[in-house]
């Protein structure tokens, strides 16, 4: 049996001293590189542009990369103002600040998706991976209905540590792909389509009844977490 | 503007004339035959065995061939006390009677499913398109897992006039088979698959999504409308 | 055993010589009107009007039909820059580039929806099928509620090869239609109606559970999928 | 304003001494007699057959009709030691005790089912408005892919106070019917069917979207509910 | 066996001549008020506002009552154009032609809501029982979380002849209502609510669940139909 | 058995004399205090900006406190002409009027949310507890996520009497609070997400499932909701 | 800023000294009856008949009081055999020991349910209740569909310091209820019901959307959750 | 542009000779062990012992290793009279053949598991992990409602390549592992639960809306899935 002299009382009073810092309406957690790797990401949905920039500003203070997903433009029109050095990613609706000077250091990541509708998540995700310093390769509107625009690449994809795949509809790009290449899959559905594709809900079920092995799934639209798994496994990949 | 002389009710009557007869739990259509070119299909589900060997009985009076869908063995024992010829086929869980003597005179009707588990879904259709006057080709676990196994049969599937693509799980076969033949393909979801699968509602959403023009979808596990829909395209298709 | 010496690496670089264009944010099937009769159509949401006049523009280079579906007016401004004899249908919210000559040589499509509000819908569905070179013949607002419009045009629909039919609401069109012809019906649910209509949600799944035989169903909205697949069905029919 | 002196204490100490029966398990609402016109109904499922038992013999010495509703004949077997006179409706799995003497004298209830299968619903509608005082006249196998079946029994039901309409798959019958009768149309959506039918949802939502005004639902296979209702209408109808 | 000598190409040939009007997106069923006793009724969604004011129109032509649903201000606007008579009531959303000089004939409708924010479909549906005949009572604001204000109106519910419930949220109303009085009752779900209320879905399932018997259910804010059903127990009800 | 001489109907008098007042529009529970210990709250959703006022003039003339839920500005510009000592709590969406004068006298209420985008419900439970004489606490920001943002304030929630848990995506929070504390946990999941959130069902259905016992749960986004009952419970606790 | 100067690691020492006992299969959780005022309860659901008994066994050397939860009869024969002094309550099947001597000392818990078919959850919550010091009033069969059953036991309710309220179907009982007194109301969804009620979602849905504040939801045929909640809020309720 | 002289049908001739074997019923594909790395594994779910039996003695002739899953005892009895060392794990429902002599070369794999319940699961991932070359370490029982269990292993997590993370109900442990590791963590939502669970929906969408990056997921009760993912991504990371 385990057991222990120590109350839980103790052990949170240790647990209360990591750091973060409380900004009020938010608990920035400086730890979480230490932990994760990689800083806290912000998920701009929801939040005030004012919100947003203060977030923006104190990260900026701590980290040499900040990443902030699903913005507009007048959100980045805040950020800038107190991150002057923070980028804009239209297509990606990503802020970026990226103050790294060494050459990226992981194994290669590829990003395919079915269709031209399917860009803005997929540069989610090849955006993301590289600021995880994973040099990216981009497949784009390699969907199933043209076998053959996606079989050409298939050599190309043999040198990826992890693939991403996105696609929406009926989201039968991963299932292909993960047939073909011996790399962790990474399926992101996308809510490309109308009707019965229920907002990306078909191409999520699709992907997550795949028959090949070697495929998980991350949620509709989440270019950001299938960037950021895959950069994960490829940054760790032996050469 | 349409107008006529003539009132409902007298219009009414004229339809009181046409041809059935009425068991009381069943009114058999005698005239469906002359309108859709093959008598009534009994769906087994949800009668009883009396009732089922009843009206094969009766049908069996009046054409050549009945179609029992969805019965287990022993309703095939009530039947065969009053139809003697009535066939059972196990796998498909079909009666079939058939006294043509003239050879099939539609055109070929290709059968792929994308895994073992599909077998009987797929059956069922291949059986009613034969039935219906068609030659079919099977071509069975061709999932799109391992690719090369269904590029080796798409020769074979350009001499079909129409092609039945029958899959569970993630359900990407016809959109892969859709784009590379020219004939109609018609979907069948299976509920093959488990969780998210949702007894085949994942597989039915992913066709109803198909980037493949050219395809359309019949209820989940319904081999048997595939069968007869290919049927119908390829009896009518020119040589 | 089907052995080959042939290792998959070698079959995919045969494989990565058939002919694609690749723009980036596209790569454009030019081989799709071999294997399957027509050019490659594109799917309007989700694309820029600056992608779309781009793959406009080349298509037509190769083709003489281009169709675009699902096109607000502003993109079809952006198309007619660059494909000048381009024509825009705003019912069906369609673009089109037609320079056939010669005269329809397929068989008959009839396409019927069941109210005014299904209109659009319908006319994308007689639209692409009279593109891909059959004779169409509408009949518009048979809804179910008044089965005497519908008795009425049933003799015209005899003659036809392949039929559209168009539903929001309950969706039990094509259950009747399919009752009373020969022909295989194309059956299309529209996101008409309100509340438990579910956006079109319970027109499929009617369409998907139709107790007449040769029905099949495409995705809601899905006028082109529809009218694409009569055409396919029609145009290989015999006389 | 509407204001009055006494107080909510007092106004329950009133509503306190209304009539019931507390059998610690079940409450038997004698009072629902005069405040519905029929008493309370008994709902088998969940309960124990010596529950029925017990409920059904308090409320066959309070009144002259007991209606107990989905039950087994195990049930059955229970309650008959206790109500000698009760009869077992082995298809729509009903008890019913009937000392009634009087000939029924509401307005005629037509009750019709599309499928032999839809037969348990139907006749639990039908017994359900037969112990409520009104005839009933069964139309049965009447769905809508052998339209001229229907078409010939409609004008028996010209001379209905109300119509149940039964039927499972994609539950068109309904609206055909309502679009040709003028009497109210109850619609009982059942749970024959598979795949897509959602085990009765698709003909429900099919049936609550009806074009044709008139109509309204009750839930899936609730005969009883419908009959139920039928019967309010029927017997209130001028003749 | 019922066994007729007409084939069904006469019998269709019949019904050709039933009376209705094609303006090429509609036709419009003038035979409707004699089969259902009250004129088809126009659905204004999805019809631009030319085609209702053509309908309407054409519509008003034959018949002294004309009604159409779920229209906005701008479409009346095109209405009254060849309408002059038409009024728009803007809450409920309806246009009404109304010129009929005799007093109403039918029995009393109650119409209930259960909150402020079900006003515009219980208007809906008062409106609509008014125009078939019905005087009509309403009750506003009388939901189950004060029960007393529902309770101080029962008295009053004893004398109509039909009941139409609307609620949102919960639904709870129409189960109440149905324990307490006689009449048959219409429930309408309403898409009053939030979150769970899935746009009303809750208090459709509730209202389908009620365990007070002697209660059916229409569409989701289908004030209309409820009230058409109402006013047609209603009217026939014996005094 | 409990058999009382009273009718329905002389019950049914006594509780119309409760006092309530009828606006036509609305009926106001001016009895709900002395049941509920609270007065009637106006839920702002679909009424009208002067239904609002009038109902707000009512309530704030019969009672010390006036709480308006789900109310945009140009609503409260509306209240406040009639109410001049309301005011709007921007972020929660709420109108309160509050007269009282006394210091709170119930236990402490905990407010947690898991992220800055769910201030606003978690502010329109604190406000709403607040009102209802609870002192509160807010821990803003502690998502599961970085675990000890939440482990630190641990310490703080021993002392509440109540707790509220906000959170969106997956719901997280409540089920890790309810493990570490002794106080009922309200939790509440809010819409934040996207994708497979389906608008919050996800969080909801997480908190439905909590692993941890001590856990109930309101409508998405209901702070008012959770607020309240949270109030209910710190307000009767013991010290 | 918080910050401090403890690493992750060392903190996470700290709580690994905590006690618990590893099984291999299940890690027993002594803590909790520190944390939480009860000690871990066992969810028999998937898991073995011998592995309930050990975690029985353990439980029961170290606690006065275990809580097995949705377990079979032959599961209690395997428990009983180690803990010889558990007893089984059979339709609420919960194993229980119980080595308390003195009186409960908590508040009184009310628990409701509407019907019959409820009882197996309500008995759930109330022994639940029973277990955790709060004496328990039970009032069964009082759903809305019968008023004054409801009514009639109002009085009684006002003692009570929380409410449990069962309900299967439409789910309307814990509505009325919240409307009617001022304790807090736990509301328990039932899978009692067919079709429509979806196993129990109706009633789910239905609860979460109640218009009474005050209210808050447990899973489906959670009796055990809500017994627990209400039993938390009551022991600690003021007198 | 890219454009080849080789036509679709040499490239598809090709592919043709790719190895594979028919057996009518499957087509083996021998190829996929050179492609993925590890030989087809087979689905046992919908196939005879038959079929199992054979495809498991060919598969067997060609590898030194076979899987396959979801497989009953009678199946396994099929399967071992034709490869005599194959094993059967009860409790995963997995039968094994393993001929490896070497030690296995990959990373560690890490397998946690939420509760006792969950064990099938997480025994099926991890058995198929450690086939796949990985040695792999358990933590079972460690799920958010008693955090401590968790946090005394997070040390033994940091050695780990990746890890499996096995919940059902609420499915948090993923978010909360998520947030303290750098290792990808696969997510495996169970059907563990009840009501609300919906079979493992619940868990499925927490999982895919986790708010810690660094989490994908995979099909309810797919521990499989997960186990071939995890040994993918660990026995490539670099030490």
């Amino acid at each position: 049996m385990r057991q222990g002299a120590t109350s839980v009382d103790s052990a949170l009073e240790e647990l209360a001293r990591l750091p973060f810092e409380d900004l009020g309406f938010a608990r920035l957690d400086y730890h979480r590189a230490l932990r994760k790797g990689f800083p806290e990401v912000v998920l701009g949905t929801g939040k005030t542009p004012d919100q947003v920039a203060a977030i923006s500003q104190r990260l900026a203070a701590h980290h040499d990369r900040v990443l902030v997903t699903r913005v507009d433009p007048e959100v980045f029109e805040a950020v800038r103002q107190s991150v002057p050095d923070a980028r804009y990613h239209a297509q990606a609706r990503l802020i970026v600040v990226d103050r790294r000077t060494a050459d990226p250091t992981g194994g290669m990541v590829a990003v395919l998706c079915a269709g031209t509708s399917d860009l803005p998540v997929a540069e989610e995700a090849a955006l993301t991976a590289e600021l995880m310093d994973c040099p990216v390769q981009r497949f784009y509107d390699v969907g199933v209905a043209g076998l053959h625009r996606l079989l050409a690449v298939v050599p190309m994809l043999q040198a990826a540590r992890s693939i991403v795949a996105v696609a929406g509809m009926e989201g039968a790009l991963p299932s292909v792909v993960g047939g073909l290449v011996s790399a962790p899959v990474i399926a992101v559905p996308t809510s490309v389509g109308y009707g019965a594709s229920l907002n990306g809900l078909a191409a999520l079920l699709a992907m997550l009844n795949s028959c090949s092995p070697g495929v998980a799934v991350v949620n509709i639209d989440n270019g950001f977490g299938a960037g950021y798994l895959a950069a994960m496994i490829a940054r760790n990949a032996a050469a």
